[in-house]
């Protein structure tokens, strides 16, 4: 099933792809299907709370819909407003240089994934205009796969992990590579030794700190669907494209992710508790077509009015960029 | 007012606080108050989103538990499990290397906050155990002032930044420093060149990341009590202890921060939009008293067995400290 979170006539709502180009109301399909007793949540993280079986009981009602069409109302795609298929998660972690072809760009790197937090504040549905202010710096598009976490897990091993996946989707992992400049630190960190916890050494260490350039409004794109885990074969092994306005910027896929998605949630999950509507986005798609435009080059201070990426299965994610010339704020008190 | 998030004959609940050592839940005390009508949320949260209407209505069935003390139930604090007092914070921002003690380690550092997120799943709340495993490495604690926000705030002015907090509370941004160590990476950066979109050079660049260091399980102890701003004459200006068990390792106040929570809230605001039960940590007050251990010193893997944070105001968080021997799961596929 395709599922998505949907503005329509004034109210916020959740439906499933009925064909290609229209959704149907989750609730209505519901009442359709079982008028004496509806028991779906109205937002999508409450279903994928809710567990299995309210998962089946949407494959249900989408099913009688399909087979009673006069049952429901079709909604066109064209009519809704996206939202991001969960606009509340609990987090977002997104995995950093997960992508073999930046290997060789790696001059000392651990030996596991490293990741980042998004905050849902950033979050905007398929179609909203990603809103760029010029004392943001350069910004760049960052096209990967998303895992939508659908039952809680810890300590789940790779070969189990995909079983607590409800789904996929499109998420763009826009980056203000300017701010990731800004906010490096290279200073003296203080360690207990290892031998004597009353005495403290200093060894010289670079930090860099992910709020602003990972976190800023507007900066993560999710959507358009949320694909459930049975409509794709192998998450390891799916074209991903991006575009800026029509020209190619990525074409990769993440057979070239350096972890798989199992072991990116695994490795996670020996640290963080994942929930059900947590996102995990695994890192970017981003080799450049010969000859072409990268992602690199896509700041979109200068260049673009728009930004799509695709990945197989999962649909085409399209979003106008808007830049607004504007100063900071008075942020300093005096 | 000091409000609370706990759990009490099974069912979780939000109160406020009766007399020293007591609270009366919300709902119970509003019922009292209110016999025809209540409107309360029953989850903090919530209550943040209801607004300035709903906050004066606590105030209201306080006063009137207060002067009709047989109307409600008091509860003991000690017959309770004390909740983060929002468990559920859209985002949790912390300010890095925010104390002036830290200046001199610096060797190159923005001249701005910088700051990391931490998940909402890393929560725990005053008298939850801290859970360390061996192979997290070297942890230690970070006492912090925490700004809970109140009303939504975006490009909010530092002079106006703080009639949107509803009220303070004290964290310890717990910090995996060995983990920290691990998670970095030196490579090359491509960027856009300043004049050409279509050139791109390489830059060499140190980044970290922080998922794992800040946003482990446990890792964020939030409480006890969210104190509205009214009780908090001056945030700038908070004594701030921390013990591992009896032995203090860190005397502070808030006024050694580089910047002031006004200009905290607004320089974030100008990349985030803020939200009701948006949580910001201020940085850590660290400065150890003279000859005594550090914070630094203070690694969960080797001593202690219980730390203490207590912040002028705003009460006392105390919480053990159990350290587990454990392997890391087998989150690589083969």
């Amino acid at each position: 099933m395709k599922l998505a979170s949907f503005s329509y006539q004034g109210s916020d709502r959740i439906g499933v792809q009925l064909s290609a180009g229209t959704l149907v109301d989750i609730a209505e399909a519901e009442a359709a299907t079982f008028p004496d007793e509806q028991m779906l949540p109205k937002t999508m993280k409450a279903l994928l709370q809710a567990g299995d079986a309210a998962m089946t009981r949407v494959a249900e009602v989408l099913a009688f819909a399909r087979l009673n069409p006069d049952s429901v109302s079709p909604i066109a795609e064209t009519a809704i407003r996206w939202l991001p298929p969960i606009p509340d998660p609990g987090k977002i972690c997104g995995v950093a240089m997960n992508n073999s072809a930046s290997n060789a760009r790696k001059i000392s790197a651990p030996e596991h994934p490293a990741f980042f937090l998004k905050p849902p504040s950033c979050l905007i549905g398929n179609g909203e205009a990603i809103k760029i202010r010029s004392y943001y710096g350069s910004t760049h598009p960052e096209p990967e796969l998303a895992v939508v976490i659908g039952k809680t897990m810890r300590d789940v091993d790779a070969k189990n992990a995909l079983e607590y996946v409800i789904g996929y989707t499109i998420f763009n992992d826009i980056t203000g590579n300017g701010m990731r400049a800004e906010d490096l630190f290279r200073y003296w960190a203080i360690y207990a030794t290892a031998d004597d916890s009353n005495e403290t050494e200093r060894i010289e260490q670079h930090l860099s700190y992910a709020g602003r350039y990972k976190g800023t409004d507007t900066f993560g794109i999710l959507g358009p669907w949320l694909v459930t885990r049975d409509e794709v074969t192998n998450p390891d092994d799916l074209d991903v494209h991006c575009a800026l306005d029509d020209e190619t910027i990525a074409e990769d896929s993440t057979r070239y992710y350096n972890y798989k998605v199992a072991e990116i949630l695994s490795f996670i999950n020996q640290f963080h508790t994942l929930h059900p509507g947590d996102v995990v986005s695994c890192g970017t798609a981003f080799k450049p077509a010969a000859g072409r435009k990268s992602i690199h080059s896509a700041n979109f201070q200068k260049i673009g009015s728009s930004v799509t990426v695709s990945i197989d299965g999962l649909g085409v994610q399209r979003n106008p960029i808007e830049v607004e010339q504007r100063e900071i704020g008075q942020w300093q008190l005096k």
